[in-house]
């Protein structure tokens, strides 16, 4: 695993939730992804062009997805809402740009396109790439969210 | 609705299939996606950048997708299996490359980013972008599909 590739998402990710959500992610072990790995309930999902050809997915749990818009919108709520679907688009969106920022000082450079964000129950997701699929785990107080990112050797 | 960003697909969506799986897909009318609309049982998405940023979606009933991967891979079975994830990641890393040359002759510059294949039964896509989702529909004899395509205007 290049770590060139896993510290700016790893970053990015505690950085844009405790400013947008004021939640503050303990990072795990990052990990090669097994085959048919669960992931969440609700994804946002985002394509990374330029050096090489990428995918990166962010992916919550429909508990942690509460705590995280209610802390960025004020909302509560028990439903996976449009509201929340943009919370995990924005969130995506953010945490790709912060890690492309990243990714650029060190001389790599990629194009971010938009997020598109993922609703169903216990859904999984597959990166379809020569490279291996990383899984960056996170703990909050209000369960567990994973970024997964793939890119092209 | 600007045809120059959806004829490329709907061209490109017919001769992917009948190449790949032999089906002769019937495209419906292109229209705005609704806010909650349905979408599919397994979808693969693919990142687009360059002139603008965007997604693109092909997300597939599973009756439909069964019929697909049996024609391009020989292989019955009832579930959604990881090579039917593969060859959804085959069939949208092709639609968006036909897309984006035809686009490219055209003078609309693009780079595609590498396909995610999403699993889960009634999973719905929200395309994270203030510019209009275009819904794509297609009859095949084995159930519909759907394209679904978001840009940055």
């Amino acid at each position: 695993m290049n770590v060139d590739y896993i510290n700016p998402f790893l970053s990015a990710a505690v950085k844009v939730l405790q400013t947008t959500a004021n939640i503050s992610p303990r990072p795990g072990k990052p990990h090669l992804k097994n085959s048919r790995e669960a992931c969440g309930d609700i994804s946002g999902i985002i394509g990374l062009t330029g050096e090489k050809s990428g995918s990166m997915a962010v992916s919550f749990s429909k508990d942690c997805l509460l705590k995280v818009t209610f802390n960025m919108l004020g909302e509560g709520g028990n439903d996976l809402t449009g509201r929340m679907a943009d919370a995990v688009g924005e969130v995506t969106n953010m945490i790709a740009g912060d890690a492309r920022a990243a990714l650029s000082e060190k001389g790599h450079s990629f194009s971010v396109s938009i997020p598109s964000v993922v609703m169903g129950e216990a859904h999984t997701i597959k990166h379809i790439c020569s490279g291996p699929t990383i899984v960056m785990p996170f703990e909050t107080e209000a369960g567990p969210f994973f970024i997964e990112t793939c890119f092209e050797p």
